[in-house]
């Protein structure tokens, strides 16, 4: 049913033959032109796809976004942030977009700051070959599987490098670059020249979609907080000088490259890729955008659509029993972040007359992020401190560690029964066995 | 508790005595540069204070992107588009930042673009009283209350007001404004002059964060589309030069003010609006940016994090019964947008083997998007062309108008035993009542 | 034969109907596109025309460098200078191009440099209409008879301003105007709706060439250093953003107008004007450029030609008489500047042996320029100081105020015969009779 | 006494010690700061100096004229101005500064001009060491002796070379250059570490003032019309964004280098060479800046200065005899241009009468230039056609082929007394024997 519906957006883009095959390099100039896939990956692993999914093709710009995630990751923050900065250039890929006096590339999605990303990955003091080595690692790793160079497109677009190779003089010239900068220069080239399908690109996405870890293989390829930044980067500065028509009509963090592919990832939902070689004059997919657009549209992943999870959270609030045994019941729903932990305060808090005995039923709760539990725990504590005997119901252990520190004293239950019926809290546990 | 949290926060920024009050405009470099407050507002109308959120001052840049709101309402997208870009300028407030050729100005946010905006406001042919008068109901609609407008800083900024007017007569020389020019100069400072409080921001965010709805009035300010349009471009353009460094750290659509206001807002979650008058070389609130930091990491709510809803749609998956009265129960949980609904279609799809009877136990999920909706009840169509029975178990009617069209057919239930004990389907409902 | 040369050349430009006319000021739009004519004015009042120079059309922009003249006659350079500089822009002539920081424009010749000047015209303190009455009187004293405004085509273009306020407000905000800059902007449109006529324009630029005096009134209009500051200026910056091919190409001094005009001033020599009002894109006279193009090379008025004149100041060499009664004559010819005097110097200093008497011979130099007279009466001195007696043959008093001074004397005669036979110096005349 | 003078004025700005040496490259930032030196070189050869004039350093940037005359002169202009154009940038030297669209330099004074410029030295094909041999060639021609290279700052600057090397790729990357651009940045750096002194700078700068003619070794090096290119460049481009200031206040074409050269040269007069290490914010060196703004003052050498000699070319007018027998008289005198000309032209077409004879008298004019003399011979012509007979007194020849053509016919004499006495003028020469 996925596969027919990414069937019928294929053909419904099938016939707009605008644009052109990237015209700079002899070998991406004579690319097929009408091929056409398109593939998405869930986080958990499952693909879908249509059309050309399994055609290689050679990654060029969108390995920017996951070799700035292996240079953020290898050297650190301050590290890369101190070459590369992290602002929209409202200027097309090409253009040098140094930031004026320090010499930094703006972002690390232009080829200045794609080269300097290059240079960044893997440990100081690696030798050219090395780093290669270290990025087709490391893109390996989001893929899934082990990626190979097109010798060709290599040799091809080193004949054609003089923009790259002023870039990279440049940069040097400020000490953003350093060493040899024509051996930098080759590896980028060595980098955008690694062959990848749809296939292996909606995976790709979908590793960044799945906080970093490959949902194949299961491999840690990233730390939670590069993705973050590397998805923030991608929705501000993936599309070039189209940034904002991306932001405001798909929504998507989205990277594209000239040979075609077009990549997009929606943290916690899906890694989607398009593979269609005639490029508009941004330098982007002319099919693959109108893809997105129609996925976009058409599956609300827009990432300012409000999430339907993110609502309801307290379902309901009762009191079971009567006198001292009267137990308040506070029922929590799916997910909880802090807008869900923040009802649950206020109904605490704002409670007129609130009974000694509480229970928070996490039994239909689902998930939880840390702020929440530290909310509920912090809720907890003070009840514990205003003489309250506090219940979690907890089957799933949905809520890790359940300790609300200082004072505060919790009894976790598998089933609101046993909360009902504990007349003597000593009896019961005060924390899950570990 | 929350309070706490925020009088905690503002403890923690109040010794950050650098930066300037905004000096180009005598009434505004008098404002006491010690006010200091934060509120927050969730998207239910509940908010949350600490420190000066009562204390009136005035709105300035912060209107941009709710009069930008009232113009694309007012309007229409195509006829604001022609007019306002959305790509970010990379550069300062003030900058003129025109499209070349078109004279477009580059988005709504900078001042180019404001007073663009403000000329769209309202039906076409409005008097300049009239476009204001607009406005104010707009914008107190969005605050949820009657703001008024502060006459002196008006008139004060009239007298300083050449950049504004050197930027309205570029875009009448580009015929992006017609008709007088100075007239909508003036009707945009009286915009900037509408007084509000840190209280009233932080409910016009939530009037952002929950679909354009007033959490406390309940009134539908501008329509959803509206809303995504404006988030987007908030987080691209909202924070002018320093947009890659908040998208990246803070990660909230957000809008700064020259008197001191910042506001964020986080789709269907919360409000936040600070106030503190001392800006940093951008523009903005140099407490109120580390007050967001703050708010962003400590309680997770940059918009590159994955939600903690967005897991686990699929909660079980098992067979009641044997031989023919067999019963195939997919048991869903939580809030179900696309990736939820995939993950039954995979089930369903790639199952080795399907019983003839199948329920879609809906009994734990709290909500559901359209498109999840919709590819469940494709699910159901093609299990019933298939020759399968369908039941949805939907106790708090959670699935809207559950028809699955053209050849399909469900029943729905209030509980899973309806459809285990369901010998006839005959006898079961097809449909809920209506 | 001048007046022929002159219809020949228009006869060869009258072909080319390429470019427009200005568009954007509907009065200039309507103009007879096939109006054309030339003139030469002689640094001595002698005009020259050809075609229709007789026809009245307004200055335009061509009143740039007369009033930047009058405003530094008024003002002086130091307060004109520090609110507008002398760099070309490399822009079109309507770009705002003020300088970063200071918002200084970058030269007098673009609207923002023309708009601010206007303002510096006359003492500080005037009203608008005392302002232009200044520039009206000014303008006039170049072209040598009251001139007129256009008030329908000042009227057309203050419905077409937007431009221009925004540029003037541009200036109010960085102070470089203050009061009622919309006030500047009119009387600076009023200053371009000045009438003028392509001979009034030749005489204007012949006041130029003739060190500011106007050949026809005698009348001093502005001071020489004024004078090579406004031709300098409009060698660098006349022509917008083609300055350097026409500096290349044509060499002279010249500023054009959209209605057509175009002027240029060759020091010393010649003023031209001519007059066609279809523009070529950088807004200048499509005919009005080739007709320069060929003046320039047909009578080598390139300023970088080496000027005939130069050479040769030392004419002979030789000794009249023998023993003590010979005398060393040096015979100057033509006009002395600094490389004449020079010659001279090198003479004296240089000769194995000098005569006792010595005898500077000027009857053949018709001008000596400061720095000359300077020089050689040095020479005087000198050779006094040495012992020799020096005689000045200048029968047409050519050096002015003949005084060596601090220890030099010097004998003037009329005749080198009565060098040659003055036995008795205490005979001779010391100095020139006042 | 010219020396006296360069040596006081040395002594002025010798207390000047702001500025820095070039701290880009290690070898020039150990030059010693104190060196200070001025030389003359008239047009004849004669050079006057005091302090360093003869302390080598390399020419660097001062190179960029004279083979931007070299390449102008080995490929003509249509070549080089397709790859170089000749508009002032307003931007440091380093900047790259192409044209939008083409990738043309904007001048031959901004390095990437210059690199560009390099590689148009000599024939096409030639190989990189050949075009230095060629341009090594060509700059000890204009300084008439043979130039050393310093392999110490070659190297040392070929380190450092990354933005020049940048620049190359650039113009490799729109084709403006071609083949080995590293081999073109090798070639560049090499011809600026070329070694020079202030006095072979001083006669560089005289062949330029000469015409294009070594005035030491008399060796034509480049045409006339390269000359008049070269200086028009250097007067609006020479001196990088600070070409304004220094055509107002200086007014000779000029150039300078980051070791502290800096030359001038006014066209028929005098080349100008300075040497002073420490530079100024614009790369300019500070004391050079000085001493050629006192030079100007001085000695009026500013091209906007109206020449002495451009006045009073027709110095009487009168008629000797009567009756049949007599003779207009007209007098010339001086260097005769076209204003000078025209003069004649007005005598003799506006006189009420003119007799039958008619004399032009050269005996006291030295020189004319072309114009000159076809306006006099069109004189000539006429007069003979309405039926005068016409005499040239011409006794030093200074009216070269003095033949009116068409019609015409003149009888040349070498004093006046022939053409008074010359009744029949069957007996005079018509023209002078060849």
């Amino acid at each position: 049913m996925i596969p027919d519906y990414l069937a019928e957006a294929l053909g419904e883009v099938a016939a707009d033959t605008t644009g052109e095959t990237a015209g700079y390099i002899p070998e991406l100039a004579t690319a097929d032109p009408e091929r056409l896939g398109a593939a998405f990956a869930m986080v958990d692993g499952e693909v879908y796809g249509a059309g050309d999914i399994d055609t290689a093709f050679t990654i060029q710009s969108i390995s920017k976004p996951f070799v700035y995630a292996l240079a953020l990751s290898d050297r650190g923050f301050d590290q890369v942030l101190a070459k590369v900065g992290v602002e929209p250039s409202g200027e097309a890929f090409n253009e040098i977009s140094l930031e004026s006096g320090t010499g930094r590339p703006l972002n690390p999605m232009i080829n200045a700051g794609a080269i300097t990303t290059h240079s960044l990955a893997g440990p100081e003091g690696l030798q050219p070959t090395e780093r290669v080595e270290r990025i087709t690692d490391g893109l390996s790793a989001f893929a899934g599987r082990r990626l190979k160079m097109d010798e060709s497109v290599h040799a091809s677009e080193m004949e054609h490098a003089h923009r790259n190779l002023a870039i990279a003089h440049m940069l040097g010239s400020h000490g953003v670059l350093t060493g040899d900068v024509q051996a930098v220069v080759d590896g980028y080239i060595r980098q955008c020249s690694l062959l990848v399908t749809a296939r292996d690109l909606a995976i790709m996405a979908a590793t960044l979609a799945n906080r970093g870890v490959n949902p194949l293989s299961g491999e840690r390829v990233v730390p939670e907080p590069v993705v973050r930044q590397v998805l923030s980067v991608m929705f501000s500065c993936g599309m070039y000088d189209a940034a904002g028509d991306w932001a405001t009509q798909v929504g998507i963090p989205a990277k594209s490259g000239v040979a075609g592919g077009l990549i997009g990832a929606l943290p916690g939902q899906i890694g989607i890729a398009t593979f269609s070689p005639r490029l508009d004059s941004h330098g982007n997919s002319v099919r693959g955008v109108s893809l997105f657009e129609r996925f976009s549209s058409d599956m609300g992943l827009h990432v300012m659509e409000v999430p339907a999870a993110a609502r309801a959270a307290l379902r309901t609030h009762h009191v079971v029993g009567s006198g001292l045994s009267a137990l308040r019941v506070l029922q929590l729903q799916g997910g909880l972040g802090f807008a869900g932990a923040e009802k649950v305060v206020r109904e605490v808090v704002g409670a007129a007359h609130l009974e000694v005995r509480v229970a928070l039923d996490l039994t239909r709760v689902h998930s939880m992020d840390d702020v929440a539990r530290r909310v509920l725990l912090e809720v907890v504590r003070r009840l514990t401190l205003d003489g309250h005997e506090v219940y979690l119901v907890d089957p799933e252990e949905v809520m890790p560690d359940p300790d609300p520190g200082d004072g505060g004293r919790v009894t976790v239950v598998t089933h609101l029964d046993q909360a009902v019926n504990a007349q003597d809290t000593s009896a019961a546990l005060r924390s899950r066995p570990q």
